[in-house]
């Protein structure tokens, strides 16, 4: 085999495998904060973690940040981004956490389109934090939300309340 | 653009991203196995949920038998497949959990040798009961894993037991 023959690495998932596999979870999770009651949203853990809500906001704090930077290599917490200047203070109502939710799902469709392949298997350091290849820090931000998501079906177990199917990601 | 052209679809993850992406999770649940006190890790659970060996039961059930059939073609269930006839009763201590964790982790790197990008493109119908791309079952399975493991997070600090940080997949 010539030394300048490189045969690409075969495909496992394409960008718009990832990209529906991710936007099929937040379809869940989203289902998730229509089930939850008002109050225990805000307030029902066990095991003195944070409330479900407290979750949610996570998973915002994460997605639209963390896409920003992997498509244009600029590194903005929530709170630097002008684009979601409007989010200073903290929702107190399920349908003020859904509003960030679909505008976040917007927002991600928008970005997603910046992205490129090349720039996925790139290294970068995350917030100048997290050093890793863009692929990596997309499936944590992903896996993240399947992770702490699982916590919010415990609670919605212990107050009584049947939880979304978890295969349901339309 | 001529008709015949074919531009492949661009590269989320490569296969060996994938593989890894699985393998980094069952390391992270082998530490939670590790963790569980040995009484509760069979007893202790919350709003009427399975307990942690019985999540872990469930783990080690889809792994082989989805990636058999992903990679063989051949669909068959834990107690149909003549490499798994040694787990017909069922484990009662975490160090037999453990062995088949690790049993299973060195027969998935043998199976997905077997494995190729066409095939994770191909639509099947896994055991008979549920169609679908076959990357999508794989990564049905590793995110099941994430999902229920977080129930195992809940379990733990209910117990008062810190969990392994979710960033250590090593």
């Amino acid at each position: 085999m010539s030394a300048t023959t490189l045969t690409p690495a075969p495909t496992a998932l394409t960008m718009d495998q990832l990209f529906n596999h991710w936007m099929g979870h937040r379809n869940l999770t989203r289902k998730m904060i229509e089930k939850y009651p008002e109050d225990q949203l805000f307030t029902f853990s066990i095991g003195g973690m944070r409330p479900f809500s407290e979750l949610v906001l996570e998973f915002l704090g994460m997605a639209i940040p963390s896409l920003h930077g992997a498509a244009y290599r600029e590194w903005k917490k929530e709170e630097e981004l002008p684009l979601l200047a409007g989010w200073k203070t903290k929702p107190t109502t399920k349908q003020e956490l859904l509003d960030r939710w679909d505008f976040t799902t917007k927002e991600l469709q928008r970005i997603w389109k910046d992205l490129t392949p090349e720039r996925l298997q790139e290294e970068d350091v995350a917030f100048g934090q997290w050093p890793g290849t863009m692929y990596w820090l997309l499936m944590y931000v992903i896996d993240n939300e399947i992770h702490h998501r699982g916590q919010g079906y415990v609670y919605l177990r212990a107050l009584g309340i049947e939880p979304p199917f978890f295969w349901d990601r339309l």
